[in-house]
């Protein structure tokens, strides 16, 4: 049994999110929070998201795992404003999802959880890590997207720098270590990354006020971030494109 | 001969409305009012459109007939702000319809009005009938559009319903009879409309208090609407799809 | 050695204005000022910019040249917000121009200064003159595009009229002498030009003054006017499209 309610805003930015990566997730519900690991395709990159269930306005459930295609409920949530409550119903076994919007109800296919693939999140220990805000991150991306399709990140100094290398044109960002929340590396490090992956955070990490990046030598990026005032905790992961790769 | 001038924004919503059902349409001038029927290449959406002459600024004119692409005479339109005047002038025999809007002229080809198909309205007569707003309307327009192509009006109880089922969702909308303006019928009924026809109403019913709609059990779907104060008066008639015709 | 910082808004007018016309574009830095002619591929549209030193930030320069593709600076113009500013940097025979916009930093190729077509204007003397706001330019180039792809200026008697003409309607602009800001002509004429290389201008001229039209009975069309508090000086030239030609 499960019969969750929340905020059409707050629906939408876990969705975007997922989105990212899968285009199916598996939602597990446990007593006081929601769970989702997700990987794309390609196992490059990783989203692992818990949501406490202060987040939801209803919260009432024998723990379950349900999966869907993520933009079945994405467009029921277009339908409303952002202030406006979608509450979702299932009963074991039925293979259909209950969502309730207003006066608009849909009756929701599910799909079968244990067909989805869940991640086991590598263990990781950064040993370079930069804050900043999500706006700065947003700046990032769409600078990086100028110069190509892979990123480089790299600490040295006193500098966090985002390179891109096209035909054209190589485009930097650089950040002064004063201009960061927080600046920390052992030795300099540098990595390249998939722009593909990371662009479409775009969406929702505007008006995020910490990003926090992890990364090292030809290591994987790990991105954490939280919203709904720290209910929604997102760690994104995304393997390194180890240089002479193709 | 004719001279009449209106509000851009009264003719964009005339010939947008037209244009959910074709692409062009014969206009007859009458003494104090402009009527206009219209049918759709394979008869199943018409319109049925009556302005009375208070709608237009300047209404000289002697009862004649015109025909024109709608798209035309909208693209023109499409260059002023909403409060902008349009004039149109025609004499009879010349094939022209001269359009002014400001220090813009344009000469525009009619078509030869009799090649128009003009068709008549069946007599109808609903047993249901619910009358809800216009943004009631585009909500339900844009759920069910989810769902896929068709949607199906039905009532019993106290309610009235909107669905439309898809490959991986059922949509539904429900009015209960105290949340609409007005709710009647004789027995439960239920009918299946083709979505396409009724989509591109969104643009024009936005603004609109009351709409009117009657059907039946696999009956045709009658909506009923007026705007700019009720000079303008719009009855829109979709068949019904017979379940089992592919 | 060149060093240049102006804000985001007059780089992207600058190179909109250019793109009207060319992909590519070669920059002559004088003392005191930006010199730019460049002429489209087929010969039909050039246009001529000169800007004062004064409207950029910093000026610090040798007398240069330096070549490059515009889009590759406008996609870093499009990073920012109208009031920041873009600094570039050349060093003599680097292939390279160093674009810097807050922490983000472009590397930019440029192209061999040698290889771009640099245009000799023709001296020109219009015969008709009218002078009218940039908005009201727009108005023409959007109606005209109404009528095809071709439009005609004219002038003669009290009036200045432009018109367009399509399969199904024939469009025209008309100004009297008293609606524009200066109105001159010895005999009447017309003349008919391409719309696809104005079009773009749409862009550019909306908040400016005063536009200068120039032109004669099968003459080219000169136009010219100012932004940035006239310290940014165009001059474009079309030439006419004869009648009979294909």
């Amino acid at each position: 049994m499960l019969n969750v309610t929340a905020r059409l805003d707050l629906m939408s930015k876990i969705l975007d999110t997922l989105k990212a990566v899968v285009e199916d997730a598996k939602f597990d519900f446990k007593e006081n929070s929601l769970h989702i690991r997700v990987v794309d395709h390609s196992h490059v990159a990783m989203i692992q998201m818990d949501i406490d269930s202060a987040a939801f306005d209803t919260w009432e459930l024998d723990e379950t795992s349900i999966a869907f295609e993520i933009d079945v409920v994405r467009n029921l949530v277009s339908l409303g404003t952002p202030e406006e409550m979608l509450n979702l119903k299932a009963d074991e076994g039925t293979g259909m999802l209950n969502a309730k919007l207003g006066n608009v109800e849909g009756e929701l296919r599910t799909i079968d959880p244990s067909t989805i693939t869940v991640p086991a999140l590598p263990p990781l220990d950064p040993k370079c890590k930069v804050h900043l805000s999500g706006n700065d991150f947003i700046r990032i991306l769409k600078a990086a997207a100028l110069g190509g399709d892979m990123m480089t990140l790299a600490i040295s100094g006193d500098h966090f720098t985002v390179s891109a290398s096209g035909t054209n044109s190589n485009i930097q960002v650089n950040f002064h270590k004063d201009d960061l929340q927080l600046f920390e590396y052992d030795n300099p490090a540098h990595s390249q990354y998939s722009l593909g992956y990371l662009q479409p955070l775009n969406k929702v990490i505007g008006r995020v006020e910490t990003l926090e990046i992890g990364f090292g030598e030809n290591y994987p990026l790990a991105i954490n971030f939280a919203f709904h005032d720290g209910a929604v905790e997102v760690k994104y992961f995304l393997a390194p494109r180890v240089e002479g790769d193709i």
